[in-house]
């Protein structure tokens, strides 16, 4: 059919389509009736892996995209009159169209955040209104984890954001439409980053599902709306047993955490080929599935003929290259190749 | 896997799953990459004939689910103070939670309603104050096609609410998360509808897809904002050829309108079987995939047992019998035996 | 100047103007600077009288009108997901252009209520979907006292409605703004009517202030977020110290009292008038400083001539007659004796 | 009374009173009955007059303060999706409690704007995304005239500005709570700055009124749902000839002027006599009734110890002191003297 992409995209995660082994769940799945909502077996077990996996006490609500959870996720911890401070990269801020300003009727207090990590000295510098009527009152912490710039927060940075915060009577929401890749990177379990958010999600769509993300609430207390924010927010999905079972295989024998490490070793690779071409800069580090790099302009324009990527930041000739859980060593070998060769006729 | 329904469930017409066909061409449209956010063929597709068929000059819009729909769809109709006119019956009224309220901060006035369906006459008892700022001031009528009690406007119907409503300054949006059954009881065309509405949705969930609604927008000024409102509200699918893949399936060949005639039909053929039972009142002309019956509460406790479907008036002793695509003639004949055992052993 | 009402109006007791006590007290406010927001000792000195008074524990916060006070005292009780049951014939459900379902995006479950009045019964008839995440989950319970047909809910009343409201999981909302004419006809202090609900309004604007209302926390724990939302809610003034002084006027010798008492005997001589005049019943019994009466047409038309009323129900032919704090004893006989010179027109 | 200012305020110019030409003519407006809401005589005429001198075809909207004129403001422009650009030092983004993100649901925009003035420029940084759905769609630039730092635009400024948003499909939006301030300053008419805004506040409270705003829509069709709008967020005053008569008195013999022109000078005077004490940095250009400086730590506080005024960045060692219509020369001469001896102290 015209209009797919011909050669592997770089351009994202979500280029990708569905897991052999997810679809191969979700047929098996669409077997009689199921009571909608939720009330299928499907979901159910989803629930009680993501449960024992994360020690979330307070419940797994399945939803349909990122946006959903991340909004859903920061409505669970946020008094109806507080603000939330986040990175000036946080997806919250800039790849949402402002749906938690929208909907929550939030504000977002940003900071700028070098590598995309906030920290608590960041955060600190957002507390200065406290107590006064005229400032928006910061409630909520949200930190991405894996970052949307392809770092990953050490345990001990978020164990200090999580400490700064409950002592400053915040909560912390961690966004992990990536998280998958994070755990895969730390060589941690997801409790163990769990444990530093009182809220946070768990992408299933770039990891290989066809579209869900789990919203775990980690204390029982945060949880007494959330079955009605959800359907409110228009993320209760009334067939779930399709989106319990697309994580009931992901969870399946980890594959989700050997998807996250294949696409973390795609990105690996890619960096480690780069660092043999002169003329490109990898601009951060690489701890997920994703490169940022510089090259030049005419290289930019030469690769986007034949191969599929963003331009980040057009001013910088910063771009990004996102590998995912389809993503085979001769797509990197074959893009290394291509970029080599654009760096070199522009040089010539 | 314990948990699904063990007989046919009467209960939802979303107990169903996803239509063999539907299903196929979802693992079909797994092949290599895709544009995400509906840059993907199968969505453009899709897009293209819903527009064909509906006679769209706004474009169309998929999205998740129906109250995600609902929201969307009235979004694009209201101005920032405005509020809604629809039936006390009105899915969105009673079964959403109050999602349009929380998204969109607009008030539902509603009308009682005779069979769910509302009237000029009935619109008109809510135009009273408009103009005084103190009132809530209606700037859309929402119906439902067919009805959340299974009956169905005729398109003379439906028209004369379109004319008061153009002549009174009210834009019309019409909620079709059953549209295809009642197009398949009419026998008209969904064009025929949809130019009785500004905006409409079209259900492919409850008609055999796996989860995806259209939101058909008739004329290009009130398409605007689509696009943002639909990423707002959390609606925006990234891997979202899954979703055009389900209606291109539903769409070939009309096998959305099959679906719904057969569902029609396996109702019609319940209503039958329940004349011949004494004891069971039919409430509601049955007219889409729906009987609603009047019957001993001690009846209803016994089909219970064995049978899955909901009780839809404690106080009335009113239930509510649904059929879905899947539904077969054997499941309706043993359900009609076992209902006319029931009543036969209260009796006795 | 012209444009003023020339004789007495019956309209509202919005239509009089500020008692010259409060006046003289906005006056006197007016000497050299005062720290702004409420840091005033006007202010101070108010909001202690009123906490005194109500034996409030959450604070006392001046704002600038009744609809603002209803919005911010729901605010505060509403969980982010919650409802509100209330009457059909509530201020906040039928006068305040949606103000609620605008600025906190709650849905109103309104109840039939005669006089008025709610009771626990009808609250109970909308408790059936609690713990259903489809529909609107109520939080809150909004009474009117006195009501928007001028009866009172006897304290026995109001404490049957706490008392079910508490059993129940729901917090009561009182809009008081018309307190004052319950005290007075009630006997009774505002503490024994701020006992039974959760946060109240207290009303200045109606009793002989310019334009001031008091929203009255009883419990200290849903006061957290109260300052934070009355400034975001445009309810916050910066010369405080003139809301401040009004109810400190009002507050003196118990003028609050005298004024509501006044009105409301005004009221009951109006209807008292009104029992010798066959061809007008009152409607509702008089209870605080409004009358409701059904009278024939013609006689509306002719009396519209030369007084200020509202036609409250046109169907109905029922009027609405309002005193106020400075409506005269002659005010009255004067439009006795017209009402009675109209229907004898009528009947000639 | 205890808790009063003992010497004239530099705090704010809210720590005032009201003038007593206003004063004078709440006063006057106390005469018997008038229809509420802005039927009365006294607002029709400020109306009418500000109308006049702004060239407004949309209308004139009294409103209770500033944070309400803002919202109402921005309301009326943004489109149900839109965000706001606006300068980091925005009032609508720092001090008010995030009052547009609650109530409108948009999102702030912010950029960094020297002096507090944002330039087409400037904008323009911010239209990258426009058309990307995932990105916040600016529909508005708020612009404050005076500034939050006391400077103010030329209308060059303002009209290059207005050219640019027009030729970009951006509305502006205007903060005029110091708009008299900014005339003075100027020289120009209201009309003039008008002229470079959809809509835009003039604001009374700052001004010597006791608290009143306006809220110009220079085209008719940027009006239609003000009056619902008003209403809604809390902005609408009962007994609103007390609003209309607060503007009659400013507006008379152009008293709003000689206020703003009083205040304006008096800065001035302070901003003088500031050029012959050392070690005090007038950090921004003094153009309406503010002044910031930069002194030692030790002199802000031993001159808070008898004179109030704001710390406006602590870490800079930045205060604010701001004048008002009632600032005395003798005042100003003595808060140099003593900022003299401050620092002489200091120093020794």
């Amino acid at each position: 059919m015209t209009g797919a992409v011909a050669r592997k995209s770089f351009g994202s995660d979500n280029h990708a389509g569905t897991h052999p082994a997810v679809m191969r769940a979700i047929v098996e799945a669409n077997a009689g009736d199921a009571i909608p909502y939720g009330g299928d077996p499907w979901t159910a077990q989803a629930v009680e892996e993501i449960q024992q996996r994360s020690g979330a006490q307070g419940g797994v609500y399945l939803v349909l995209n990122g946006s959903g959870a991340n909004v859903l996720g920061l409505g669970l911890l946020l008094d109806r009159h507080e603000a939330v401070i986040c990175a000036e990269s946080a997806h919250i801020h800039t790849d949402e169209c402002g749906a938690a300003e929208r909907v929550l009727g939030t504000k977002l207090l940003t900071v700028p955040a070098p590598n995309g990590k906030i920290t608590p000295e960041l955060i600190a510098t957002r507390l200065a209104g406290r107590g006064d009527e005229h400032f928006a009152q910061p409630g909520v912490v949200a930190v991405t984890q894996s970052t949307e710039f392809g770092t990953c927060y050490s345990l001990e940075e978020l164990r200090a954001i999580k400490e700064f915060s409950a002592a400053n009577g915040l909560r912390v929401y961690l966004d992990g439409a990536r998280l998958a890749n994070a755990v895969a990177y730390l060589g941690c379990a997801i409790a163990d980053i769990a444990a530093c958010a009182d809220v946070l999600s768990f992408g299933g769509t770039k990891n290989g599902a066809m579209g869900v993300e789990a919203v775990i609430v980690m204390q029982p207390g945060d949880a007494v709306n959330a079955r009605y924010l959800r359907k409110q927010q228009g993320q209760l999905s009334s067939k779930m047993r399709f989106l319990g079972a697309q994580f009931g295989a992901l969870l399946h024998d980890d594959l989700w955490l050997g998807n996250a490490a294949h696409a973390n070793a795609m990105a690996a690779r890619l960096a480690s080929g780069l660092a043999e071409i002169s003329g490109v800069e990898v601009v951060y580090p690489v701890q997920s599935d994703v490169v940022f790099a510089r090259l030049d302009r005419e290289c930019i324009a030469t690769l986007q003929r034949d191969w599929t990527f963003h331009v980040w930041d057009e001013g910088q000739s910063v771009v990004r290259w996102m590998t995912g859980f389809d993503t085979q060593e001769s797509d990197v070998d074959a893009f290394l190749k291509d970029i080599a060769a654009a760096v070199d006729a522009v040089r010539a």
